[in-house]
């Protein structure tokens, strides 16, 4: 028997949720892509570029109706109302599953819409470990997936078969999978992708309040600040979303840059080594 | 009539130097390259693949006695004695170069070595804006400083012709020139390139305290901390010798981390988009 082939209903069609429909429809497993953005243009130029098939009449209930698996691919902010809209025309059997990058909140909400509308255990939460610093749906790629990371993050309420569809969406779309709770996918996270985003964006003001200094930089720099790119109104609704985990790991490498500025003002190039062969770890 | 070819003698053969020497030499440019390095082995790798022409016999002095142009490509902690050894053998109208990244000290004392040898005038501060978390002869690259900005940094004791050789030769090499005096020069690295690497190395030491976290990381980790995989003992040393102008950069860096430490625990988004957004300058 050949493998599952899914009806996506695509709530979002930016980078992200045009690159994850890519890859199914790549892998031959997406029967039919039925999109949705809240801004008309983005779904008109997903249609374009061959992200989806169609583009729903019906607004986000118009998607999930006939899907197999709706992903809302939205600001973290409207995946509880975007779930609720979904959930209440969803099929019993189907899945909701989002690709946010906090996860506590917005399952607990996604959640809690599911269960409202009747449908308890389907709504599943994920967090693909892949993106770049482009937006929108001509940044969709096909191999964004590709031997990264898929975070998934179910709870005691998810449906087993609902969580089984999410991993096997994921694996045919090329991410190797890990589960983890949400709160400890947010701790996780705040360390490995928004503590490096808040980085970049602040290493950037801070060269960019200095005429002419980075058309002196080099590579380093180009690396360091590369997602400083990113659309800042996201980002910041990310960053405070998960501030809570994010605060500690601010704190721990504040210190860790403390310790270096303290080995450096003193002249120590000893302790300023050991502090930098700190990187392969303690 | 054709552009200048010249004998070059390079001390070094690693990242830095043998990707010089490449780019001279497929830019028809280097009629020769005597190399030496004070580990054998990478000089012996550096003839092997072609990065030199020769390995010198007599050391510094034998590579830099029938040179054009010497290249220092070594520690900036071993520039002045480097120097020093190459300006006795040195032709009177010939040129010594260093490639480091810092310029005040180092430059100082490769003048001064030059002068003691009665070449004044004849040593030039050099630093590419190039290079990569590699390093060793194998990590040499033709392309390395094509497209890249490569500052020079002479004072008032340059020798006019001694300028204008070096500049030339990394326009041939591919490269952008930009004069800077030593100091301006230390300053906007400290900046655009020490501050980076400082940066890339606290966050790789941060995330990889916490077994586990590194693999679950995405392209923005990557990048952000690409460059932690350089020498920790070299990094040392520059940051060590580049501290004063290193120091100033880690405090306004800390400043701007702390401002979005502030308005993240305050669930400030706005502010938070605010400071993200002056990655543009302000």
């Amino acid at each position: 028997v050949g493998a599952a082939s899914w009806r996506i209903g695509l709530i979002g069609c930016g980078h992200i949720g045009g690159s994850l429909a890519l890859a199914l429809r790549a892998a031959g497993r997406a029967a039919r892509v039925i999109g949705w953005d809240v801004d008309p243009g983005a779904a008109a130029r997903a249609l374009e570029l061959g992200l989806v098939d169609e583009v729903a009449s019906g607004g986000v209930a118009g998607a999930a109706a006939s899907a197999d698996v709706v992903v809302l691919a939205v600001p973290v902010a409207a995946i509880g109302p975007v779930a609720a809209a979904a959930a209440g025309a969803l099929a019993p059997d189907a899945v909701i599953m989002d690709v946010g990058s906090v996860k506590t909140e917005p399952v607990a909400a996604g959640e809690a819409a599911a269960a409202a509308a009747g449908r308890a255990g389907r709504f599943v939460g994920a967090h693909p470990m892949a993106g770049s610093e482009r937006s929108g749906p001509d940044a969709a790629e096909v191999a964004l997936f590709r031997g990264r990371v898929a975070i998934v993050t179910p709870t005691a309420a998810t449906a087993p078969d609902a969580l089984e569809t999410v991993r096997a969406l994921w694996r045919a779309a090329g991410a190797h999978v890990v589960e983890m709770a949400p709160d400890a996918h947010d701790r996780a996270v705040a360390a490995v992708s928004h503590l490096p985003h808040v980085i970049a964006f602040s290493l950037a003001a801070l060269v960019n309040a200095e005429p002419g200094l980075a058309g002196l930089a080099g590579p380093s720099y180009a690396s360091a600040t590369r997602v400083a790119a990113s659309p800042p109104g996201a980002w910041a609704a990310l960053l405070t979303a998960n501030r809570a985990a994010l605060l500690p790991w601010l704190d721990r490498f504040g210190e860790r840059l403390s310790a270096l500025r303290a080995a450096l003002a003193a002249g120590d190039e000893k302790a300023v080594r050991a502090l930098l062969e700190a990187r392969d770890g303690v």
